[in-house]
């Protein structure tokens, strides 16, 4: 427990200021319970602003659950999600889509710093279908991306449609949205493309623990609810879940916030003399670095983790300080 | 949403001002995730002396996958859990414990007023194994009933001996346990007793969002990260599950909370001019009420809810102020 | 494993001379596997004949896996299949179906003799859905019934147009849909009336393992032989599960064996000593006994089981003999 | 449907004369259903001889389910199975181990021809546990391998002995066990180094449908008839699985029928003017052959498949004969 977490993760940071502070107005008087508060009204309304449709919005506490959820409700157990095989459903979850979706499967594609291939999309798509083998039913996006990048608007729409065309479903991972909004995503954009499921994240945003599950497609909103209780995702206290969107979106934080993140990202990759491995368009900085100078940074205290790739890996948050980045700078030249 | 939610049930109440404090106070600086942090470690340590022993302890964000996961753990699918045929577990949950414990059943039991029969469990324990039937492999106990009762520490300790006699495992769903605690159950003898999880509710006990999972039976803990991360239960903001419960416990108002919750509920049934239908040991009056004085009583503005066993059900809780019970009770009167 | 098994069940007689006869016809040279050999598409055509409708047909070699398939394909998780109390699915499958549909729930309907009652139906039909309760997405219907009874082509449509008026998919589960035929039911009714899935018991009728899932509803077809294969039921040498059907309803002894074992239920019933409890309308007889007397019937060999309701249950086949059925009638007397 | 099947899988052949005259013995008179029979204590009997073990044993009717109910049994959801990259369980079930397993993780290995590297195998068990991934629990073998390769008593030996001082379990998948012994393999040997379930394959050794679970893990029969109940592998009329083992095996067929097959595969392999792509040890052949040739070769009416990596595969079986390999020859040399 001891050392630097400042770069360990940006769920390592406190929540913000303007998410606390909906928080604590929200802790106030009697009030509905399982959403249907008056907290969740004004946050799903706030939501439907940010992606300009008329969307359900469902507050969440996990993020893993979250996603797990969108993905069994758009893949049925004997199918497969496709999703770059680096992803955060693909690896760092423990399984928990398969939990959840009773063994669906998912199916790794391949892409350059953690953006799926447009060309390895298109190839599992021509698969043709066989009993023996869990055929793809759905899409899992991620953006900002596990390595850091962004999808363009473009890019993002284009694998939407490539996957719409050949009948699946789209999910999208919006664990850092709010980065990959800040680097100019526009979450308006996917939906026009034809997301079906977006998870907002409000966690790494700055918030505490909270997560927002927009429903696109309305097909998909018929017992949702018993879908999210049955999966332990139906919150009694309710509203405090959406209270901090309310907070962050409505003041600009969620955006700034995560604007801020990047920018101390971009400096710190700056600063590394280690060569970077992966563009740095949001608030992640992933470095070659051997063995040898990862434990002499360990030993200084920073609390940073070999990532899936080989690299080391350097979160920024809303709460990351300049004068942070600049003594971990100072140290990876020393360990260099 | 519009109406009073004051009596709808014990989650409609804003958090205790000491659980929002501890909050507060743990939103401070950076720290480990996934609980591997200090407020995590330190509300373990409460957690122990509350039920004086070496648990192993986890903070979760929900109580239907607190208990879910518990179950899961302590039955395979092919095996069931016997539990009050009125219980949480077996009636409120959008069938939870089936869904993370994989189509594993429930055996419900019978018992007045919520507490289960010990003759019913001798029976169930009784039945021949069969490969045609779901046999039992776990006991679940809920401590404050379902129906406002109180099971004793020698009742409770009672039922959970025969279970552990039969080779069963036990789960003590807690998510009243405070309003139990201020009625005189002490968790220590339920522990001594035998208990082998328990969950340890603090979102009804006036805390944002939180529950305790306490692992006695130390042959549970391998993987039981793994366990909960796959599940959506491992909270990568673990202190902000974890601060209410030293803010509660630490401070006393755990059980003062609770007690002050239990008196509101027992002014209340003094009050009620409808037969009161189960004994008033913790937060919760059940009464006999047709549905005319129903529909009188919700035009009135009070929310409040009909029961599984046809009772109306009004729940006390920490934030119940005297001058609301004395208006329902006038309400009551009027609608009789 | 001593004594007589000829009223154990009408599983434990062999295969008929047909059936056999049939398999060991389908015994000879290479074929496709998984269900695309000849043999599977000369028996689906007899299965349509029997249904008179375009339907799909899979062979598969478990009845418990082909109901709780049948029903995990009508009823998601949370969602739950309303079936009689005492059916098989409900309470005699330890609990596959909620294995098969992860946690899909099932609500027990009373009505006599294994009949659903048509008021209990139009209760659970009418119940508010609910997002912390398990709504109803499928009615389960088994003809013949547990209890030997039999529902009329009327009776059976008449809960099926309840259950469709509702918006619920309908599964019929035939294991004895040949006795049930016997006694007058004719399953085109059942599919005109709007049965989605159909379960047609081979093994009961004296095959060789073997029952056939004719999916009516095609939307349900999309992908089902993936379903079936991740279930563990699309047989590799596939013509061994669909030849028994071909030579069993060619020949037209489906029916008339079935019809053999329902006049040797009468026989019994007739000769009985003990109250029958139910009406004989299939291959079945429920007593009244006490299990002093149920006792002194197996010391002298015979094997039969008490049943759910309490009655001591005998079930016929194609393979009773009318000595047999004498010989337990004189028995039966011996033990009165 | 047309064209000649006889390579296309080893499961297009009928059952062997030895089988088939067991099954017919089987039908006759009344017997127990569910595995308490005459029949299935024999074939039992039978099979705890070939493995020199005191051995519980099932007879079921499907080896996907089997051997997705032995991982299930192995490996807890959010645990894994190490098995090959290419493995069945790995590569050709529709996701059914994760779907019997509730999500269980399948971690695959890499390995020349099928045949799992040893360091592979030590790199996977040395990886550290973490609450975010599914560490592993049980190693699954096969043998014969997926392409037609034999593990030497020493060489499964070894990676068993690994596994096991790793704390896993150890799963042996003998769908063609039976190819293995006749190629040299024997299963004493595995149940010597340590093997906690094993799956003796029926179907593909030239039964009827029929596979056995052999339990050699005491330890997890406790309740397995339920397991399998729940999974839709307890079958009623069970003699008809059993049967065909007691004919196979008590004839000494088993082996000797395979040993055919493996002939059979040897002199295809001499004949193929493609070359051939991995040793052939047992009842497969791979050649190396470019779409247009084996466009050529399924215009002559064989039907045979591109596997997984890449290669044309031709299996043969009990059924295949010098004649159908001397034209097949002779075609393969016509598209050369």
């Amino acid at each position: 427990m001891t050392g630097r977490y400042d770069f360990a993760s940006d769920n390592t940071a406190p929540a913000a200021p303007e998410a606390f502070a909906a928080l604590a107005a929200a802790n106030r008087g009697f009030s509905a319970s399982y959403g249907d508060d008056e907290v969740c009204a004004a946050a799903a309304q706030v939501i439907r602003g940010l992606v300009d449709a008329d969307a359900e919005v469902r507050f969440v506490a996990s993020g893993t659950a979250a996603n797990s959820v969108a993905l069994a409700a758009l893949c049925r157990p004997f199918e497969a999600v496709l999703a770059h095989a680096h992803s955060h459903v693909a690896t760092d979850e423990t399984g928990a889509p398969g939990f959840f979706g009773h063994g669906l499967g998912i199916t790794g594609l391949s892409g350059a710093s953690g953006r799926i291939d447009p060309e390895a999309l298109a190839k599992a798509l021509r698969a043709p279908d066989s009993a023996h083998h869990q055929a793809p039913a759905a899409l899992s996006l991620t953006n900002a991306t596990e390595y850091g990048t962004v999808y363009s608007n473009e890019a993002l729409a284009a694998l939407t449609g490539a996957a719409r065309e050949a009948g699946l479903k789209v999910h999208l991972d919006g664990a850092r949205l709010a980065n990959a909004m800040a680097a100019g995503f526009d979450p308006k954009a996917a939906v026009k493309a034809g997301v079906d499921i977006l998870v907002i994240g409000g966690t790494k945003a700055g918030m505490t623990p909270a997560e927002a599950l927009v429903i696109l497609d309305k097909s998909l909103v018929r017992r949702f609810d018993a879908r999210l209780k049955q999966s332990g995702q139906l919150p009694s206290k309710s509203r405090f879940y959406a209270a901090p969107f309310i907070g962050m979106v409505e003041t600009g934080a969620f955006v700034e916030r995560a604007a801020h993140a990047n920018a101390m990202a971009a400096k710190l990759a700056a600063l590394s003399p280690f060569k970077v491995a992966h563009p740095v368009e949001a608030n992640g900085v992933f470095v070659e670095m051997d063995g040898a100078a990862h434990k002499r940074l360990l030993a200084k205290g920073w609390q940073v983790y070999r990532f899936l790739d080989g690299t080391v890996r350097f979160m920024c948050s809303w709460a990351t300080t300049e004068e942070a980045v600049e003594a971990l700078g100072a140290d990876l030249k020393a360990v260099a």
